[in-house]
């Protein structure tokens, strides 16, 4: 049993280390939020520089505050409405400390028991390739 | 003690869903290859698209036979190379099913005690852009 729960503790951390690595190796911003409290609870390089400020400055940030003109209950029903939505229309909004204008793509989805947002952030320059490649 | 043991599974399930989610979630093509055997051990649907097979008969298969002209040792071994250097050139290869020039981007790590490489293929048009802006 004690052989059987470290085998376990491994793949545990097996899969936090790929996590993280692919979170840097990505070149999308990705930002994610808990649904319960709208706050920021894990973000990459990438998704710092859009937001304009250092990463560990906007971890447990409110995501709504991050955005011009949004309140928290508004934003995260937009985009939980969205989420759920094929064909939505994105998005787009500007980064309070950058004055960046980004579309929010959004994925929500459940993970042990809490509702999680899962957010793309793409500026206008990262978004026209990939929408040519990949329709 | 059960509780504890319960909490570590769910904290454990929660990163698997995150990590999942992430690879979907990515416009980027994604493939992780064991070193040690040189085969696919996850890929995502991006990376299925620009290696050209369906994801299924991708998994499991050798990384170096995906692309032209490519032996396995030879494969792996420029890549673990190029990981470790900051400013090496990127290899520019062929994809052997979809015959698209992909630029692939390593980086080697290890996690639980086994080293992985995590691919990062760009494709001509996916690039460039990138590259403006983040430098």
């Amino acid at each position: 049993a004690q052989l059987a729960l470290e085998r376990d503790y491994e793949a545990q951390r097996e899969i936090d280390t790929r996590y993280r690595v692919l979170m840097e190796a990505t070149r999308d911003a990705i930002v994610l939020v808990s649904m319960a409290t709208g706050r920021i609870v894990d973000l990459n390089g990438a998704a710092a520089l859009v937001l304009g400020a250092a990463r560990g400055e906007l971890m447990g940030a409110a995501i709504a505050q991050e955005f011009e003109g949004r309140r928290r209950g508004e934003f995260l029903e937009s985009m939980a409405n969205l989420a759920v939505i094929d064909s939505a229309p994105p998005v787009e909004l500007t980064a309070r400390r950058s004055g960046s204008r980004v579309v929010v793509v959004p994925t929500v989805f459940r993970a042990a028991g809490e509702q999680l947002l899962l957010c793309r952030l793409e500026t206008p320059a990262t978004r026209a390739p990939f929408q040519d490649e990949l329709g």
